[in-house]
């Protein structure tokens, strides 16, 4: 391949995610060129292939029969994921998928393996990893700025909350929402060996009828003994959080609540900044970068920077949360290394 | 008593915090006179009493049998509270001790009823209910700004790790250290129903070895069942902190950690300022506030701000977490509100 | 053209900020594609050639003569500007051309109305007004936020100084440096009619053996009367500054200086956070955000959001600022409004 | 003297500075006792004798004449001034007097000189070096951690215009307020070379009418060649501003504006914090501290912290900027150091 030449790459399911991912990719990515888009909407995949200027389609398989095309980004619903996925790497397509690879463990483990058999590259979608903040604290770690890990908080506030009727078909909110801190947790800080959970539903009693939360306390246990705190709130009214700080031996690091900008008002002897109001506005850059490191990967034939091992480890952690919250007692995890990454097993209860 | 009368205020226990009263008694605290000085140690005494032209003495004796001072400051070591508050409830002074009053719930409650019974007057030493932050929050939620409380967190840490042989002798971790984030928690917040407890020894494994630890997580459920997230440590090495963020409906309100000026230092493109070390200076706002408002209380013939069983609540709270801590369960509480203020008591297990 | 049609863009000039505009065309523009690079320096051209994968050469005309690029980026030394913003515009290719157009005022209002009677399209690089935190506070005066201004204050400091092989070169420090604090200052409090200059030489006595200065402040009064106060520096040492604020009537707004991450590191009682170190990083958006807008504009069939008239005015001041700093006297202007834009022009002395 | 024995001292005067220190010394001063007030208005002296239960009268002689009475803290009008010090400092009494000391040079310096021949003690309110801010960065230019100085900014800026009433009454603007901040300047970078003025009147064209301003920038020159810029509002409306930047070779330092409180309100995607109103509320610890050292001074037999020559310097410089201004052109001074401390001369124009 030309040192030059770009990825061409096509976008399945253009939602929210789907299609920030095709803006990006038509214009905000080095050595990237949208091929082509596909949405189970006709309407939908028709604007946005007129918008960019590509073929479109309601159908996966344009994509994967395109022998011009390198690589696919999935950002269908849920259950399409593991058939599209598989689909994808047959037809020799790096892919990247949104997170979760599948609706269960079982099927994720299936996933990994039949794509490792295929010789496939997979990266899938926890963009929390791309984000420039986070990559600094990494950083902070690696060089052993912050000495040994005493202690470990973040928070993950959505500003508004969703629809209950969205409520009401989503899955776990542990799998759902605290599945990118449970990630984050465990890419900075190491491995997790226990959890416990305590979820509050104070904003409507709806939450509690169906069975979940509005607001959720994590206390998990990292294997070098140290205490971590993640708290998620769906609706926190105030803006978009997604803050962190860790405490170290050396020093402490912290990831502030994010500006929207540089600029503060005065007025009344007060001085105001805006604060950013959703993920999408919090993690634009982390968005963009993942595809940037999925497009230079595959260019500089590097492996995936986030594995299938991490998106089930994730989601590993997100299933011993939920069971830790149902039963109201600390679940115990085991973790061992194997030829594909890390794997974690619930020990009990 | 003309308008513009002193209160003559004896101090009994010249450690770092009795001390400190002195000091502030001697020449910070408006209407305030320091009368007399005591310390079991005559050296200690004697210097004190001739740097502020005051009487000394070994003995709490010399300011309760002087007919001319109004009030005692009680900063002697623990043991020896419930003998002296009872001592100076008689001898007519108002008292003002620093917590705990007594070494268990059930000394506590006889001071509490006993001085009651004398018609005596008694502030327990809360400071943080008197920091110009606290206070401002406080206000916050009378004003309803922050809507109902969806969320609390706390954090208290020291910048330095007290002896060992000061960790050996000391009592339970709870109610030593985490005492004053409990009664925060409940004067702004409201009623606790259940406490849940986490530690780690990360620092030394001699915390663990001595059956303690070096960081706790506790969190809370509060009666309109919002949770609240109390961390404290012994050894966060980067500097001291007493921060605190409450979420509610219409607003958050945070407490930031203490900058100890207005002054930033800018080189080699970063921006530095400096923190508080300790809690004296964190609080030391507070701990004139709290001695500020004891004189304007005797003055005005006003009751006390912070109770006894304010310091009896606390107190219950703090061994209600020493009991989750120890037994690995979430500990449910009761509270009922009695003629002399709100009285918890242990349900389980 | 179709909807999706992409603008294709020669850039000619590898300097530091034409080759940032190549590589911002060549991945980070929706909507633009990068056709061609040149550069006098023949391995330079071809290593940009090839790393994007367009066709290179040491000649501009090589962009000119090709009837597939739509518009060319001048980023080549300015004397060469006029000759080549002129061919340019006579070869129908819309212009984005660096400041100053020409290298005197003559010069530069020949260039402006030959290019408008050829009907062509010019925008100028003051990318200043791209900055996300500049078009911020550009609408809080647009939505009356502020009020009246009363005052306004700037600062434009490097981090690291030029080499003095570069000074010596370099032209005069107000139209080389200031420049960029003036256009903003017209473009956000309104016109300006009188202009102060004081300057220092501390860092280096080579400065004022040149005749120039490392630190300069100029004092702008406005039409509403209101004074402007504009620092600039070329030996911050501390980090790269730029930093804006204006008081009004209404409220205050301030462009605080820009954190490198929302990661503040906390150690030794003291948090630091990093900073920008130049303006590539400070304005890494706005070096982007305004080749957006130059192929939105040719898109659509707008006029450019930075005219030639913008650029003179700037120049002008500019001069204005150096007579008045050799001067030592306070320079008078006045300006009126022509088809072409405002037109400066000094009074005295 | 007894080394715990408190000093006694009266104060003359009770407006808004002289009843905030007559409320200072009678509880917030350690080893200092409020033995007097008095002023003019009768009922107001009478008040505050009442308030802190000590004599009152009418009359200066009352605590010049009381020979149990240390020092005095005189805050009558400034035309009394002269004839209070002078008196106080015959009758034996250590002085501490506001700001100016004289109504001009020849008045002042007459003042000064007759305290010496007295061996009189004699502090004048210059209270903003007492402020922590101003000491830390002072601390931080004694320690070279700034190096060389390259440049100095300050604004001052009031919230709320005083009444139309009081600016036809009051002096020159720039002995009344920019009088600290040139006094501020000369205190930490060194001794001022020149003075260039520029005013406007854009909140009320009454402040044109009666020959003053709403707005003055100073741009002075230190010694070494350094360019300050003063920036003075009387109506920034934002709110009570007092900061201030240091640029050095080695390092920045800034006093940024002050917050009321470090508690921050986050409402609608917006942070916000209360800042400070007024001058009294900003310099409320400097007005304490430049009485605790004055008592300091006094008990400890040390000479004056801030002299008559600081006061006589401050005004100088305040004149000559008030003739900068007149003209329209840059004031040089001269200074030299004299037994009594620096003396400066106005060389033009």
């Amino acid at each position: 391949m030309s040192s030059s030449r770009k990825i061409r790459v096509g976008v399945a399911g253009l939602g929210r995610i789907g299609s920030l991912h095709a803006e990006n990719i038509a214009g905000r990515i080095p050595f990237a060129e949208l091929a082509s888009v596909v949405d189970a909407d006709a309407s939908r995949a028709e604007e946005y292939g007129n918008r960019y200027g590509v073929p479109w389609g309601v159908s996966t398989d344009d994509i994967l029969s395109d022998q011009s095309i390198d690589a696919i980004v999935i950002a269908t619903p849920t259950p399409d994921h593991p058939r599209t996925v598989l689909a994808a790497a047959a037809a020799g397509k790096a892919v990247f998928c949104e997170k979760p690879l599948g609706l269960d463990e079982a099927e994720t483990v299936s996933i990994i393996e039949e794509v490792e058999s295929l010789g496939g590259f997979l990266q899938v979608g926890l963009h929390r990893r791309f984000d420039p903040d986070a990559a600094r604290v990494k950083s902070l770690i690696a060089e052993n700025t912050l000495g040994e890990v005493y202690s470990f908080q973040t928070s993950l506030r959505d500003m508004y909350p969703q629809p209950m009727e969205y409520i009401r078909q989503s899955g776990s909110f542990f799998v759902d929402v605290s599945i990118h801190d449970l990630d984050v947790a465990r890419w900075l800080i190491g491995e997790i060996t226990e959890v416990s959970v305590f979820g509050s539903s104070v904003s409507d009693p709806e939450y509690e009828k169906l069975g979940t939360v509005d607001h959720a306390v994590i206390v998990v246990r990292f294997e070098n003994g140290a205490l971590g705190v993640l708290d998620n709130s769906r609706i926190a009214g105030y803006g978009y959080e997604s803050s962190t700080e860790i405490v170290g031996s050396l020093a402490a690091a912290r990831i502030d609540a994010s500006p929207r900008s540089n600029v503060s008002v005065l007025a009344d002897a007060s001085s105001c900044s805006d604060h950013v109001i959703d993920f999408v506005e919090r993690f634009h850059d982390a968005y963009r970068n993942e595809i940037v490191e999925f497009v230079r990967s595959i260019r500089e034939g590097l492996p995936p920077q986030v594995t299938g091992s991490d998106a089930l480890a994730a989601f590993v952690l997100g299933t011993a949360c939920d069971r830790a919250f149902t039963t109201g007692k600390t679940v115990q995890l085991n973790h061992e290394l194997t030829s594909g990454g890390v794997r974690y097993s619930i020990v009990n209860p």
